[in-house]
């Protein structure tokens, strides 16, 4: 593997449009879907064809890219920006990528906006892609530590922080894809994710198109395993990092932050530096996406689990404390959760706005 | 509600016979089964058909007064008692059930083994109905103390520990019905309780059917929604508690405790008698069941949620530390994990084998 052998977002040369997978059919179809208008764009990101926080932030950028190709008047590219914007609002890579692309553009003519944009979406995922493979390198020098000698090191995640939510070798994932590159033998416990099963659909999959040996769990099973001593570490992913190191993930993070705490496993959080939100100087203001009922009472098919007009409260992420964590693993390298500054000096100026 | 208006088991005048409810069709159908050999009791046992460790332990000494009744020789006896008593391995009420019908046959002459057995189940049926009452009585004590003019009691429940798992009020929702019937106002979240569903499926529809106000949530939404105060009493049943206090129980029940500890949050365990094991000093010897593939792989109806072949492990149980708990509720009062010896002080002299 020199590159995932799929991938979540292609563009198509000498076309203004992607081409993205349409991840709410794994695991079971490989559907393609080309996405040539902004509103095409907004709608795979708030249907969540395209999710994860970088993927989300890439797939925005070259949406307003699109949009710019029609029309790179100030009045469209707010109108982009505005639209794309509110399809999700807790990964903070949407905002950072739109703001970025916007103001790229800004001071420029009409005739040159659309290009520059496209460059600049293109650079994002450029950039995604090297930041998986030094979080990638970082962590597989935390797994090298945990090694030992034939047994495989057991490492547990959570939803996908994959190769699906990227553009490159995930952001969890991309220390397990180069230790088992590497010939450095680990297991991957794999947790469903209730209630959309990201864990199970997209992350079992995309192990298994790897060769990466695995087993899926139910979410409530992670704390006994790691109690029982089976698990080595714990890696998962970020949908919004506040500048004093509070990670907001999927919902189920927090959870495994104190079982991983209760049995003495080490747990980071694999982050971008898109991810962090240098306005919030903690967790507590990060936005919570509440979604529908449907997601927890349809878990796969037409068979609802409770009976008809059951109230359902339908958080999709949580609020991991920094103390929780053993740490954060971003592409500048591990740092303890509380000293992203360290690695950051320059963002820091925003913080605790 | 005098008594529960459904019931998972019931007699039948004048039978060698019982009725139960199929609740692998709940909540969508209400099925019942007429259990006339031992092997279709054996059967609804393993099936899940019944579950719940008082209603496991009440349908086996009903199935073995039903072998008796066709043949009463001690190699019936035996064989039925063996065939109940492998059905599940994690409930201990199941051989204790077992054990006291044939412990009260045994010396008996053939002829009055049948009826005597039966009297046996009917009497263990009956107190189980009595300590889920008495638990009930103990735990709205506790709802009381936390409860606040006009807002509602927060109170988090997982599984069923329902009356659909008992002969009565159920053991972690006696409290619940009581409260609810003295004009107590209490809201109740209920976790869905992954693989199976027994809070979707079955504890949200029966405090549906009393009226009792629920939400449904994901399981993994439980430790948040403590953190942010919205819980002011866990309540869980228990499948097998050893002598020292150490509660095995569905599994999620473990996380609950580390959230509950994290929050403080009060949490207890409604544990009628026959659930202690005085012969473990710890938990760490329960068994706990592994049970198939396919209660993960499917969650509801036929579309499987991870690729063809995915690896998985599904322990159905787990055992969370006395000293996560606050405190036990038997039917003989409330006490400290610990302290089940003072509650019980003729039954320690087995402990610690």
């Amino acid at each position: 593997m020199t590159d995932p052998d799929f991938r979540p977002l292609r563009t198509l040369p000498g076309q203004a449009a992607v081409e993205i997978v349409d991840q709410t059919q794994l695991p079971h179809r490989w559907v393609t879907i080309r996405l040539s208008t902004v509103t095409e764009a907004a709608h795979a990101i708030r249907a969540m064809q395209v999710r994860g926080a970088p993927l989300i932030g890439a797939t925005a950028a070259y949406g307003l890219a699109i949009a710019l190709a029609s029309d790179s008047a100030d009045a469209n590219l707010d109108a982009a920006h505005a639209l794309l914007l509110e399809t999700r609002p807790t990964a903070v890579n949407l905002r950072w990528a739109l703001d970025r692309c916007r103001s790229a553009v800004l001071a420029l003519p009409s005739s040159e906006r659309a290009a520059v944009a496209w460059r600049e979406a293109d650079a994002i995922a450029a950039e995604d892609a090297a930041a998986n493979r030094a979080i990638g390198e970082h962590g597989l020098a935390l797994i090298k530590e945990l090694a030992e000698d034939g047994r495989p090191t057991q490492i547990m995640t959570h939803c996908n922080a994959g190769a699906l939510a990227t553009l490159g070798l995930g952001t969890a994932t991309a220390p397990i894809y180069l230790a088992h590159r590497a010939g450095i033998p680990v297991h991957v416990w794999v947790s469903e994710t209730r209630p959309r099963l990201q864990g199970a659909r997209l992350t079992a999959w995309e192990l298994r198109a790897h060769g990466v040996p695995h087993t899926l769990i139910v979410d409530a099973a992670s704390a006994p395993l790691m109690r029982q001593g089976r698990v080595d570490i714990v890696l998962v992913g970020a949908d919004r990092v506040a500048a004093n190191g509070d990670v907001c993930n999927k919902i189920g993070t927090y959870e495994k932050a104190l079982a991983a705490r209760e049995a003495g496993v080490p747990i980071y959080a694999a982050v971008p530096s898109p991810t962090i939100d240098w306005t919030l100087g903690g967790g507590e203001r990060i936005p919570i996406e509440e979604r529908g009922a449907d997601e927890v009472l349809l878990p796969a098919g037409d068979e609802a689990i409770a009976p008809s007009g059951t109230a359902v409260a339908n958080p999709a992420f949580d609020v991991t404390p920094a103390r929780l964590l053993t740490g954060l693993i971003t592409e500048r390298g591990v740092c303890a959760p509380d000293a992203l500054a360290s690695l950051f000096p320059k963002k820091t100026g925003a913080a605790g706005r």
